[in-house]
């Protein structure tokens, strides 16, 4: 499929040129009445050309898939398949860009800035931990438009989505349960950073180390003395087995086999479990439910509540494009779980469906029109849209994509 | 037609995603193999990914048609606008990036540089003399992929093209005409630059100060400098009119009325002037013929033996991505400019028909074949494939375009 497309995806014109008068208009002379429009008021680019609607899926290749550092050029084929779902799902253009930057971080936040002008948001991808987390931020700061690491965000917005529905399910309340996270790379960060700010009280966060502490020696960096200082507030030292005793949430973004039967006997009743590591689960399903978990997610979609990101990145880039948003909030994050959690109603809830499928239709369009609802209502849109008719838009843009 | 189609440009999916097993395939985890063979083998970018096919179509913004240093914003329609063309005349899928740097030309030349991995070539578009001839100049010493200024080159090619034309219908050779050429810019001097390779031996440049010549002290820089040692062997030091008597061409990239019917009267036999100024060229074509010019172009559609660029870089950049050259070198230049002029039959030329019409559908393929020939046999190209193969490829793919 790769090879015999040469790629995924190619460049269209929306206007063509059969004659002098096409060209004359899409081109010299008259394509300097748009530029002078905008020239005298730059907003206007967002009307006269394709950035409003333009996302770069930018990578350095440095954490792509499994694979790890494996630089630019390799990972095209995932950035050009990101982008072919970004159009499919919710007709966001989405184009790749991968660079090289020699281990500089500050190379490549300078080399995103420079994109400014053309792009309506950026989308990082597979860029490796702690690195991912200064860059997101640095250029969140410097410019207008929304950066969005999505192995950040995306599966931090997920998973909030399908534990929303579990702790339903199992009748439990945010703000008293016991959450342990195994891997305290991009997604496991962010996933502790959205349950805090939701009101989570009791986290641990795990790495090869063990729990992470306040005051630990080794295996240290400044993203994880800042977990440290917000989580663990027993100051557990113990290995993650040593952690998961009473937890009510076991969340791994680690490798396969982390998780024993034996730990989930140890959790609380009802475990919740979201065992993410690809392709390979913490704990497989199957043991996991024999041991006595209630609900297990995986990132894989031959296992029920798969931890799909094509569930978020497409309606939130939807959302915040459509209200030219000039960034995309924890507040809009978390309206992107609340819409995908609340698609599936209180009667259709079960153990193995706590997440909707990828291929839910609904998905795409609730989550653009929370998230442009909640940049406007946060102060962060630039216009103001009506939210049932982005809905509408993007049900036909992911309708078209299909 | 801008504004309508918010932007005449989006980016289509070569792959649907329907179902489960389409997203595995396009996406995790079966893009993992492409991914594999590339961190392998970096030059299968070109056969898994859209690379081959890529071309940026950069600009600062800085020198945007007769509008001038307007910014990377209000320079995104154009850059559509060319992409649009590259797309419709050789299949070639271009991507608008309009970058902002402050002033600081090092800072275009490093955000260009990051983009090596994701494209095949890039084209240079409205930057500003001198910038222009720096940052070619240093991308293409640091870069692996072909780096070409298109205000500079794709000009001079369609000039000379037009010229080596006009010499048939007057029966001179090329080693014995007088050239003077008004405009120090960036066509300007790119077309100074390929006659002088040509082997015209007398040619004078003039700036709005008149002649340039060695040891000049006003209105000197680097570029100037490097014209005045290799131009004007008789130290000519006056106005434009001094310099164009006995002249057998003129060249104008400069503006409206620059040229009169007195200078064209001081000229030697069957003068040949290119009077490219927009919208108005420095003598009109009546008015110039009325006074005994023989050949004259513009930059118009609406007068005889337009200069127009779309007829150079589609080709060109489809001839270089086929062979993935490394460069777009003088040898390829001159081919394009060869292939441009012959395409006319010796009993077709006549005074008002020495350059065909942009929709002359011949034009992109026999300048691909020319310039994949080029390019092979001076080294430069990668890969070897048959030139008639790339010709009919891009008849067929222009045909698309239409």
């Amino acid at each position: 499929m790769h090879r015999d497309n040469r790629g995924k995806l190619s460049v269209q014109a929306k206007v063509q040129i059969r004659n002098a008068n096409d060209l004359s208009l899409a081109y010299s002379p008259g394509v300097a009445e748009p530029c002078k429009e905008i020239h005298a008021n730059v907003d206007k680019v967002y009307e006269y050309t394709a950035k409003g609607n333009l996302v770069a899926v930018v990578s350095d290749g440095t954490a792509v898939l499994g694979l790890g550092n494996i630089g630019p050029e390799a990972a095209m084929p995932v950035m050009e398949g990101k982008a072919v779902l970004f159009k499919d799902f919710a007709g966001v253009d989405a184009f790749p860009i991968c660079i090289r930057h020699d281990d500089d971080p500050e190379k490549l936040i300078d080399a995103i800035q420079y994109l400014e002008p053309t792009f309506g948001g950026i989308n990082l991808e597979d860029i490796a931990a702690p690195n991912c987390f200064i860059i997101e931020e640095k250029l969140q700061e410097k410019m207008n438009i929304p950066i969005f690491h999505d192995d950040q965000h995306g599966t931090a917005i997920v998973t909030l989505a399908g534990l929303f529905n579990a702790l339903k399910l199992v009748d439990k309340s945010i703000d008293e349960i016991k959450v342990v996270a195994n891997g305290a790379g991009a997604a496991g960060i962010a996933i502790i950073k959205l349950l805090m700010h939701l009101g989570v009280k009791d986290v641990i966060m795990c790495d090869t180390k063990g729990a992470i502490y306040e005051g630990r020696e080794v295996g240290m960096n400044p993203i994880k003395e800042d977990i440290a200082s917000m989580t663990n507030k027993h100051k557990v030292k113990g290995n993650l087995a040593e952690c998961l005793v009473d937890a009510d949430v076991f969340i791994g973004v680690s490798v396969a086999g982390a998780v024993t039967q034996e730990m989930v006997k140890s959790m609380k009743r009802d475990p919740i479990i979201f065992a993410m590591a690809n392709p390979i689960p913490e704990i497989m399903p199957e043991e996991a439910k024999a041991a006595g978990a209630r609900v297990v997610g995986t990132g894989r979609s031959d296992f029920p509540n798969q931890v799909n990101n094509v569930l978020a990145f497409p309606g939130i880039f939807r959302g915040a494009l459509d209200v030219r948003a000039t960034c995309i909030n924890i507040e809009m994050k978390v309206a992107a779980a609340e819409a995908i959690a609340n698609l599936l109603k209180q009667d259709e809830l079960h153990d193995d469906y706590v997440i909707p499928s990828p291929f839910d239709s609904r998905v795409a369009p609730a989550v653009a029109k929370a998230v442009a609802v909640a940049a406007m209502e946060t102060g962060v849109a630039r216009i103001k849209v009506d939210p049932d008719e982005i809905e509408r838009k993007t049900m036909l843009l992911s309708a078209i994509g299909k």
